[in-house]
């Protein structure tokens, strides 16, 4: 606790560039390591989950990360839902100048949603026999969610910058989360929080899991904008304590906690784990891979408010194909590329079978 | 406290940027937050003020913010009162090379202050129906205080780098602030003070309100020139100790803490005032509308002192009109446009609906 | 300790930028510094070793550093065991693209080791009349050890990212490193470790010497990819006391502890000895060296991983030959000149005599 | 104090970057400041010493660096003195590439020094009706000792990187400090010190002033090669501590602190006075004069040593004469002129009118 004064407080907050993890006194080969991950009835090969941003997610990278073992989750407020066919819009995102990408943006992302496409492009990902997910913010989700849940998705996942379980509006209805969660038959995945009193509410929603923090760590300027930041590896460890007090208030139930932002490198992840997420959702990695509809931009939600952008499109060097850059092999040293076999080399060289029992893993601050 | 050696210690001071805002348990509409904030007789849509540079502020600026629902307050010593019509040599200032900038300032405002243009000035203002504030240094407030009461502002507000109650001088008759503001029938702003002890004494002379910071953040090199500084985060927590505990030893008597400086970033102004900051007084944002008077230059004061001169005119990119830099809407991600709903979201996000309350959200030091 | 969050702590941790070495109330004559190092049965006239690295050591360099009275370490599975004649490769390597270089790394190392070349290569330095030493990695050990006994070098090096003494595995028989080193007849130096517990069980097996540090901080990138480091003050200063512990543990056995990684300048050289290692491997400073195998360029063993890169070759401007660069005359300011007559002189300045009493000198902290 | 790691602590320091000064409840005006300082029997008009530099201390600088009110030291053992007319080698030296520089001081620096210059600089000096004052460096102090003294300046300033007051070493006789300043009728000026018991221990050999730090900021290289620092506001503070444990030890003996090195900026001067010194010797900031004798470069004694520099010769953008350096009027605003009224304006500003009180101003940290 620091002083900032005379008349405030502050915790001190570490980001995962603040921390390292500590090898044990023992290793393991990496065939040792079991890196499956269970969430509600789908069992993942590994515990990552693509972000629902429309510069890594369509349909067809959603299929190709489910056939390589991980979830991917397609924006449902986006452009395949806004539009029968975005590779035009896409094309032009890629093709603007940098002056002129917000108000593009702006412009590209006006145009309504189709409710009809929400159950299309979900048919589509389950049609190749892949666990499905979608997303909608909590501001659509009233409006379209039976859209969602009519195509039975495995996950729905609502995503938002701040989401919190109490919701106060002038509108007709907010959303109440609890009631909404206790009656749709989908389980459901729910964040971002950033700290423990959220994360304890947002558990007590039902959610079988919580994204933990403010998502697209590259591309996302809450900092200069709101002022509102809080960093990852203290927002985990915070959201963690909370998974373990709402499990021992709920007689068992575990919450699956979800880091979602700030996972740039494949190290991000192993820190992300050994700082007490059970998972990440991770995005701008996958923004370097040759299939990303982004052609090589990352963007996300933030970036395309109207009255209030907090994103930019930012450049990612494309790397190699998205099954390299998920399960290699790799030809970079940079932390883009095998991202699954980083996580379990990580794992191997410390000693640690399993992701449960990494996150006890002893770690530095520097 | 720190001990920087054997003799010495010294308080560990923080500047915005070093801490972030939490998001709370709830979360709003931004519909439901107030940003009015009134301070003596007036009252204005938000708690942001339009610092007093040439750079930005102009009769015409200065009505254009109030109009928006600010308060600009015109530099009453500046170009505006040392020249009739001061276009011609704003012009100049934004033709000459970096390399004769600082004796290009020097030599412009060693033009003398022609007295009768501060009513002028002051009036023009007025005519246009908006709130009236003007600015003074310490130095020449008793030349030409009169002719500055004589207009009858709403605010007359005395700034520099830092202002005591207690100036001790060689000088026939120094200012003494508080039969100064005692005497005059014009709500008084005073600053720039950076502490605690210095706070509670300018608070003592009556002042409807105290600027916390040496202002011009991003034109002034105190910190280089005179080894002088407090970073901005400390200092307003302080200071609103000092409101506090003057409102107590004063049986009521509330004085507005005014953050100046030190804003760069819309995130700024929420940190500001999550650090007990009532409003903020901005430059260098301003100096990015298309309106204002330096043609994309942003300067201070303290650029043009005679003999050492302790800011630079820097260039800054003109990103749209005063409107949006103000009220939006913004098509940059940077946090330089659309301040005022930014702290509008900022609060929204974090449940909060009025300014009074958001003092005293939770943050984080990093 | 740290709270990182509320489920999680962690030990600050320290870089060798992070301190600095503070003089004595005695300054002494460089002649009164005595830096001569015994491990083992071999006396040597400083107390640095070259890395197992194909960017610095062939057998002529290795030669060459123990002409000069240090030791030079092979590396017994890189490019002088893999070729016949590694010029070409070397080459090739030298004068392919960076974006190239991993690939290419990738390819070249594919090569098979020829074992017949461990004995042939190890035979040349002892010819030279030099200590030889020679290094594997704990994957290749058992494979390869029997070649390396048969060559009778003074020192066995094992030598990868993260050692310990207990490796679990799936393969048929686990390198047990205690029954491996009290089987052989040669003094074994192992290593990286990085922490007390890994080290004190490293110092149970028999050897000679223990590493600290996962090597190659130029080329390695372990932070980015795997989220493993422990910052090499700290991992020092926690070795150290592994080697006090065991010392009082094991009746009298003095394990050397070795800083291996993180040592770029000369004086970072007297900064790990002033954390209390007994001996720095350098490996960047020596690839400076005119003579310097990679022509200017330097990589590490984790830069060629076939499916997960950890290192990359990096660019390292050419200074001066191997003996200035060892042993001065310098003509340069940047500490990469001179290696032992900056370590005399740092101790010199600071008034002590032999290296095992400047582990004592006082330091700080920035 | 911190644990670096389980064997090793150390205590935090601080460099004049990380502190700044704090307003205090009072403010003057600048013409109540009294810069005056007097050490032994001489008084200058400000605090400041010119370092025994050949980049910036000729006789003829000296020489202004007296009319204007300072003290100038001139470098006995540099160009002024190996050479009958220094100017060809300093052109040379200001003509040579960054490459060739280092080589081009050793070399230039091989030529011997002719005693009989120096006396004749010395009275070059006097003549100007000015204080004298040189230095030489504790290896050079014996051999050239008598013919300073018979020089009779007012000061004789030694001057090393590192110096104690007890020296160990096999030449015949080491420079006994204490006995040598006994015998001389000369006062002395004797550093660089860095901590509390070098400084206690030079104390008591006579001296009239202390010189803490390692000189030389812009241009050395310690760290770098030696791994030795003392960062300057910890150093200037746990010797100020000295001064006063050593007045108390000698019944009332105040030997002058003098802070030399790490003053960059004018701001650094008032920063090392706020830490506890009673002067600065200041070295880069006067190379930026127009008739610096190095032409816009500086470099210090380091950086022509034969087997191991410790500088480099450095660019310094010159930004007007000797006289607007060191008392104005300024025309920049980074703090690089008029240094003298810099400090007299953060004293004013802060509401001190006397060096000596101003050591007791409040600090904070970063």
């Amino acid at each position: 606790m620091y002083d900032i004064g005379r008349s405030k407080r502050a915790e001190r907050a570490f980001s995962l560039d603040d921390i390292a993890i500590v090898p044990s006194r023992r290793t393991r080969g990496a065939e040792q390591v079991d890196l499956r991950w269970k969430i509600d009835a789908v069992q993942l090969d590994f515990p990552i989950l693509a972000a629902p941003m429309d510069s890594i997610m369509s349909p067809a990278t959603a299929i190709e990360v489910g056939r390589l073992g991980g979830l991917g989750v397609l924006n449902l407020e986006g452009l395949w839902t806004r539009y029968e066919d975005p590779e035009p819009v896409l094309a032009e995102l890629a093709d603007c100048d940098d002056a002129d990408s917000t108000e593009t943006l702006q412009r590209i992302y006006s145009a309504p949603i189709q409710p009809e496409l929400i159950r299309a492009r979900m048919d589509e990902i389950r049609d190749a026999g892949v666990p499905v997910a979608g997303s909608l913010s909590p501001q659509n989700t009233q409006e379209f969610a039976e859209h969602v849940v009519a195509s039975q998705p495995d996950f729905f996942v609502i995503r938002g910058t701040a989401v919190s379980a109490e919701h106060v509006s002038d509108a007709a209805e907010p959303l109440n989360l609890k009631s909404f969660i206790h009656q749709i038959d989908v389980p459901v995945i729910v964040g971002g929080c950033s700290n423990y009193r959220t994360a304890m509410h947002l558990m007590r929603t039902g959610a079988a899991g919580v994204l933990v923090g403010f998502g697209g760590g590259a591309t996302h300027a809450n900092r200069e904008v709101l002022g509102i930041e809080v960093p990852m590896a203290t927002a985990i460890s915070d959201v963690a304590e909370a998974r373990r007090d709402y499990m021992d208030e709920s007689g068992g139930r575990y919450v699956q906690v979800i880091a979602d932002g700030s996972v740039g490198r494949s190290g991000d992840i192993a820190k992300a784990i050994a700082c007490g997420a059970d998972a990440v959702m991770v995005g701008a990695p996958l923004a370097r891979a040759t299939e990303a509809p982004g052609r090589g931009w990352h963007w996300g939600a933030e970036a395309w408010h109207e009255s209030l952008p907090r994103g930019a499109r930012v450049r990612l060097d494309q790397v190699g194909s998205l099954e390299e850059v998920l399960v290699g092999p790799s030809h970079t040293s940079d932390g883009s590329m095998n991202l699954v076999g980083a996580l379990r080399r990580a794992m191997a060289i410390t000693g640690y079978t399993d992701v449960k029992s990494f996150q006890r893993i002893e770690i530095v601050a520097h």
